[in-house]
């Protein structure tokens, strides 16, 4: 009945909601092998949808990865490496055109429920990038006083912030409890108000990012500690997004996109996530750093239980939403490839071929093309040999790690455990003629190029 | 209209299809991540029933996994280990209770068409282990005057055998190119001929076991080389006989088992599967070895599009199938255990707290419970470092790596690249209680243990 009542947006203007998951790793889900506790809501959304096992975030830690994820390029063509600090004179740079500034001249209400980390001065804050709407945290939780390092960091008090306005702090573990039942609420309320008008909701929730916290109705639910009792409730949260959509009668008029920034951050052990199998984790270039848990549903547009093994990124979802909802491309250069007809279950097209792997500052690390694999003799993280944290404190990492170059084909070798260098002549000299491209115009720090057309990161015009 | 035509056994006694792969990988179905091909029936079945991402195979080789799965106990336990030879002059022991012999007792009408692998002289064949009807190849196709070890090796010629006797030669790549598609056609028929009374089918598929062959329709097709034209037909070859049990009005009552022997042989490289991530493959204790992508559907009494990740093993099929048709268990000790509930849905029930990882002749090489594994000091193959082969031969294999003592999370890593022996000596030492009580029991070679219960395999009388 609701369904048939509701005002609903024309076909050619769905509803987005894209949710964007702290520090999951591939293997979190049930349907990608989390052991200790269920996923159901999100097994649900797959079987409803496409579920894509060969999708990258486009870098291996926050800031970089979601300036990535709004405008469409690798971070480093828009100036942003690494994780911003609270007092960060920087941001995403405010003549970038995220996702929200697209859609939202095409029509679209635009609202933000969750972790923005582009830029914590006013300047760079999500109203000032394209959304009608912000509630939630500035950047990451654990930027806060109790950080386990604190001496070091000496970071500033945590604070909700409202649109522009800094509210309640987050001060602790108790107040890290309320982030995702608070976010979800207001991603509810956002849908409720907008049920009428094309709506863009960006739920980023900022666990399971340490430090962890449920609820009173998750807290020691699962049977793998506080992350599994953690990962109940965010499936519930989505669960809640996605019961409302139903009772508004959108859910057949919305696209769905279920992702997360980077891989687990291995070195809290047991307040980490998985990887699934894939090597190491957040930080790193190997796949347990980039391999995202990835779905999309679309009733009716998008295949049900249909599994994609196709080589994408989260670069590639702002021109897809671009094509879907009628919106222009950004005027400046992008990196993202629209993958419509992938979507709409067509196999036969490869629309992306190649994928760049860079970290750290301008790092090209790795360079992949289908499924093979060329990683760069480079210096990073590894947890291997390292002995993990636990109950919430970190284990040592080895940041400067000397990874050797090494060939893998990830179609036989997943894991990246099987380097055929030496037996692939050939397939070396292609991935070395990509990366070569890659550094005329992105550059490689590995290589001290500079690269032609890297764009600034915004700089606060206050300090 | 078929379906309400055709008369179906009744609900108590559901047909039963058990798919059984040679060396399938867990990553090999694009539900598990497999790239460069897709397995939309098997995709399908998934989608339609119920998918397990915890489930062992009872050890990482042919004729030990085989003789758990059609016996309900650890290899050990029924004195097989390994895989039979061709002129070996032993078998699963005639006295051994199969599950095509207990379902045979509640009148169901039993064939096997594909491998069967548990002794090739007449009193061993499957025939005279409860199946009425037999058609397939006996042990590996490998084991055949084309192996690339042949010099050492000697085989004789191989032949399909049909019922008791030898038939065609299979000698070259072109035959090898027959077996899906000549097994597929006779499980067609048997499930055609026995419409009307209760049936169990077993599929025992000899592919993708090297060596490797596709048929002209799907020589070529994959993006994964001859790996993946194979695996492709062995889809098809699924979905063949999950169209014929619905062309028959069956498919709603019928369980339908898919799963595999053990891992991938990674050292024949292109020619072998992907462990999904997992460690290492056949022929090892690890999860790559022994964790196996597995399907169950039985529409209406098993929920579709489900993922369960409780630990199970191929020993607890027989025991489920026992409960599901009435069957008596076996009169030896067993070791399976029925998971009749879990499979029917509910997940407040683990009915395997424990598993037992013996290789080799009766090597207890690990232990596990819950998600907490410990593996003991033991010679064993490895993968990692060797250069694997190409085209179809083989790269070498270290059988005699020694692999240190250590204790892994599942749950967090899957990959089982962080050893947490140190942080858990309480785990450790509840993990070396459950071994102890193996030793006592099945015997263990690495701490020269005979065990008090296990029973002889199967001497040929003629020898």
């Amino acid at each position: 009945m609701m369904l048939a009542m509701a005002p609903k947006p024309s076909a050619s203007k769905p509803n987005i909601v894209l949710f964007f998951i702290d520090d999951l790793g591939y293997g979190d889900l049930s349907v990608t092998g989390a052991l200790g506790y269920k996923t159901p809501n999100l097994d649900k959304l797959a079987a409803e949808g496409t579920r894509f096992t060969n999708f990258m975030a486009a870098q291996a830690v926050c800031s970089a990865s979601r300036a990535a994820l709004l405008t469409g390029c690798y971070p480093n063509r828009v100036g942003v490496s690494g994780a911003f600090g609270p007092q960060a004179a920087q941001g995403l740079h405010p003549q970038e055109e995220t996702i929200a500034e697209l859609v939202k001249e095409q029509g679209y209400t635009t609202g933000i429920f969750g972790k923005w980390h582009l830029g914590s001065d006013q300047e760079f804050l999500p109203l000032q990038q394209g959304f009608d709407e912000y509630y939630g945290v500035p950047y990451s939780h654990d930027m806060w006083p109790l950080h386990p390092w604190q001496e070091r960091a000496k970071y500033p008090p945590l604070h909700w912030i409202d649109g522009n306005k800094a509210g309640k702090e987050i001060k602790n573990l108790e107040d890290v409890s309320e982030l995702t039942p608070n976010i979800t609420e207001k991603a509810v309320g956002f849908i409720k108000r907008n049920k009428n008008k094309p709506f863009f909701l960006y739920v980023p929730h900022p666990l399971p990012h340490v430090p962890l916290a449920a609820s009173s109705k998750f807290k020691g639910k699962s049977e793998r500690g506080i992350f599994g009792d953690v990962l109940m409730e965010l499936d519930w949260s989505v669960g809640e997004i996605l019961k409302e959509l139903k009772a508004q009668g959108l859910d057949k008029n919305t696209l769905v996109i279920f992702t997360s920034d980077n891989g687990p951050w291995l070195n809290y052990g047991d307040h980490a996530g998985s990887s699934g199998g894939f090597r190491e984790g957040k930080g790193t270039s190997f796949e347990g750093g980039q391999r995202e848990p990835t779905i999309m549903r679309w009733t009716g547009v998008i295949p049900a239980g249909r599994v994609s093994n196709k080589l994408l990124s989260t670069i590639d979802i702002l021109p897809t939403i671009a094509k879907l909802t009628g919106a222009k491309l950004p005027k400046q250069k992008i990196d993202g490839i629209e993958f419509v007809d992938l979507l709409k279950g067509d196999d036969s097209k490869t629309p992306r071929e190649e994928f760049l792997y860079y970290y750290r500052k301008n790092s090209l690390e790795a360079v992949r093309k289908h499924d093979w694999k060329l990683i760069f003799a480079h210096p990073g993280r590894t947890y291997e040999g390292q002995a993990p944290g636990k109950d919430g404190q970190p284990g040592p990492t080895s940041e400067d790690f000397q990874h050797p170059r090494a060939l893998y084909n990830l179609a036989r070798d997943p894991g990246e455990r099987y380097n055929v260098l030496e037996q692939n002549p050939e397939i070396v000299a292609e991935l070395e003629k990509i990366a070569e491209a890659a550094r005329e115009d992105l550059g490689d720090d590995l290589q001290k190029k500079e690269g032609k057309n890297r764009r600034p990161v915004g700089v606060t015009s206050s300090k």
